[in-house]
């Protein structure tokens, strides 16, 4: 007979600038999902398999990922945390574990996610932070932006503005929230939604730096979004400057609000 | 007959943590002075040699590392930036150039050095600052930090605050100012110096953390100052925290002072 498994969550902060993407894949071992099932698995003696709440692609960063793995392995939450942090690459960090119950799902149960991505809008190209954010010299008119923003909040359909090889059987999304703030030379545009389609965020940004660069007027947005034509919307912007910032689950799985400050 | 040479200040940003140091050594290619030398040589279509402000330590980081060359190639200074960047590896990035009389020499005229050491004082750990930043988990005493500063200032004998292979003939230097902030998680210690002996900032921050941690009480620098011996101080701080924040200059060679803002 098995022995009974526990649920554990995990929070894990990593830099994907080395990394083809979360998710594990046939020909390649640099995932962030590969390194994690093997350090936890070394932590856990047996085999651990991991789900996270939002797969990043190739590059892009993530301050607080999300994953839950079962496991009838039976280790403390510190050790999860230290054991799993002494196996993994320096730029992969597990920053919490918790027990949950098996009602809990790392992607099915999260309710919302949120993707900031950041512009280094200034006059002097930067070497400390090239591979953390997209350098844009021209000065970026955030007004626009931020009208232009308005036109993507709520259910719609975003064909427009998921690349042409998303697998999901239907185009719509609900953008909940669009922020856009300024914090000297950086640029963030936050969104938060139930979930995104591949390279939602991404696309969304390209067309809407277009209107920071008043090439299109912010209303175009509009246009765009009805005419569900990905060729109509702007350029998929780098995935450098790209973090997943979190997901919201319902308060009932009191999962720990630790987070680093900077976020 | 010689055509007459002209003499470039540049401004150079880089990360440290891939190569050797800044200066060029015998026994490899990863110095910042050898990509430096080797992209504006090809810009100037002839040998350039460098000279810098401060050289950094291996893993150092620099905002504002300010050198200078002879060259007898006539080219804007747009080229030079646009150029050099064009042929440098983006963690070493070309921030401006200037045309200065040959009275100027980035070591010999700058009248002080400022480096800066970051502590990520967090309960979490951080991906995304590992090379960026030393992470202290226990609460730094930043009072005591800073008290413990004050007996650092003024021009005074750092034998005990130099590596034991400082090859410089006096011991002597003058601290000018001691900062010591803090911005959420992150702790800044910053020290302006006419100059620096070999590894000094590092050991001073070592010193100061064990203060910090409450392992000495902030008194203990002035005995360990007057005992002239490095093994009474702590240990050398990693280089991943270390910054050169920039050098200055008399204000007749008009440098530029352009920066990124979050220096």
């Amino acid at each position: 007979m098995d022995k009974e498994k526990s649920r554990i969550a995990l929070a894990v902060e990593y830099q994907g600038s080395r990394y083809k993407g979360f998710q594990k894949q046939k020909n390649t071992k640099e995932t962030v999902q590969g390194f994690l099932e093997n350090a936890l698995s070394k932590v856990a003696d047996q085999d651990v398999e991991i789900v996270c709440s939002g797969r990043t692609d190739a590059g892009v960063h993530a301050y607080n990922q999300i994953i839950h793995f079962d496991t009838s392995s039976l280790r403390d939450m510190k050790s999860w945390v230290k054991g799993g942090n002494a196996l993994l690459p320096k730029d992969i960090r597990v920053l919490w574990a918790k027990e949950v119950p098996d009602s809990f799902h790392a992607r099915f149960s999260a309710i919302s996610r949120t993707y900031r991505y950041i512009i280094r809008n200034s006059l002097l190209p930067s070497a400390l932070e090239r591979d953390r954010a997209l350098w844009v010299q021209e000065d970026l008119d955030l007004k626009a932006i931020r009208r232009a923003s308005l036109y993507l909040k709520g259910e719609q359909d975003f064909t427009s503005f998921r690349s042409s090889s998303c697998q999901s059987k239907t185009p719509y999304r609900n953008i909940h929230l669009i922020r856009v703030f300024k914090k000297k030379e950086l640029v963030a545009i936050e969104i938060t939604a139930n979930a995104f389609l591949l390279n939602m965020v991404r696309i969304i940004v390209g067309t809407l730096l277009e209107v920071g660069r008043r090439k299109i007027p912010a209303k175009q947005i509009k246009t765009i979004l009805d005419q569900r034509d990905r060729n109509m919307a702007g350029k998929t912007s780098p995935a450098e400057g790209l973090y997943f910032i979190g997901a919201k689950y319902k308060r009932k799985f009191k999962l720990p609000s630790l987070l680093n400050s900077d976020i």
